[in-house]
């Protein structure tokens, strides 16, 4: 799990996150987050194009985690099964839980922090259902389930960082259960207005 | 469908979304906006606060008549079902389809414009949470459902925008059955890894 930790890199992130929380977001300059580093301006640069970066680098991570996890599970497994096993790798470069809980503070105390959020895991699932339609997928279909997918793992990041005992595969599983268990809620008429016609 | 069309606003939407498919979101101003509506600027500033939110209006009334219908549903009906059947009462506030199509066009060649797109259907996401809550279920679960529920509407409106011909209770039927079958996919074993301690 600390793959980033102790590297420069992972260094930056834990400087900003401290500074931003202690004095907040736009009052932080790059200069103190190097400083705070024991790094140089010039090295913040070679990781992160600009402040907002720091916060939004390990969005990259995943995708490229999740993107190659999800080619690696066997071609004949369903869609949904081949996102939710994918999921299984996330923890490889999630970061620590008190640092995703920090961060979820300072984002949600900034709207356009917030607006940046919601940009990467919009492009997030993209790049989810774009590996789905490489698997053969369709494309609304990928979409769908890409979609419901982020969902599920968004109910197992904030259980996870609930729960400082959560597994994250165990987590997973559980929230993936409640889905099911919400949907199959709605088998009997979903849409409240054409039982009749369907039969 | 109608309620806004020939009215003042529905004018101004449709003289915007004109301009700005013509010559483009940025080069649009908004007295060209009034002039094409026949229209003063300050009657834009009544019903609009700036030019980005006369995309956006539309998204209000959804949320107003979404959470209405949420509330009209008999009590004893499960989560997701209700959020389904609220669901039907989309339409009498959708725009017309070629309205929606070119929004969608103006909407995806401008990251701004994409970035309030995601950061309403936020908003719309969280008020459907919270009316659901309200309905006495978890918020975690409430959480779940709304996500889910909204993937369910995207679909069924990017269906509904391709096909001139699709009812959109229809499709929201059909795009159900979608998110039924694909979640049973994954019964199985969701997590690829505990299928064993679940048994």
């Amino acid at each position: 799990m600390a793959r980033w930790e102790g590297n420069a890199r992972g260094r930056l992130e834990r400087a900003a996150l401290d500074l931003f929380s202690e004095q907040g977001y736009d009052r932080t300059t790059i200069a103190q987050i190097a400083q705070r580093a024991n790094l140089t301006e010039r090295s913040f640069y070679r990781w992160f194009a600009d402040k907002r970066e720091v916060l939004f680098g390990g969005g990259e991570d995943l995708e490229q985690v999740l993107v190659s996890a999800i080619h690696a599970v066997p071609a004949d497994t369903a869609p949904l099964p081949t996102l939710l096993a994918a999921f299984t790798a996330a923890p490889e470069v999630l970061r620590p839980r008190e640092f995703l809980r920090e961060r979820s503070a300072v984002i949600a105390a900034n709207p356009q922090l917030q607006e940046r959020e919601l940009s990467k895991l919009a492009s997030l699932s993209e790049s989810l259902t774009a590996a789905l339609v490489q698997r053969g997928c369709d494309g609304q279909t990928a979409r769908l389930i890409a979609d419901v997918g982020m969902a599920v793992f968004r109910l197992t990041a904030e259980r996870c960082m609930a729960d400082e005992q959560a597994d994250f595969a165990q987590t997973l599983s559980a929230s993936a259960a409640d889905l099911i268990a919400v949907t199959a809620d709605s088998i009997p008429d979903g849409s409240g207005s054409s039982a009749a016609e369907r039969s």
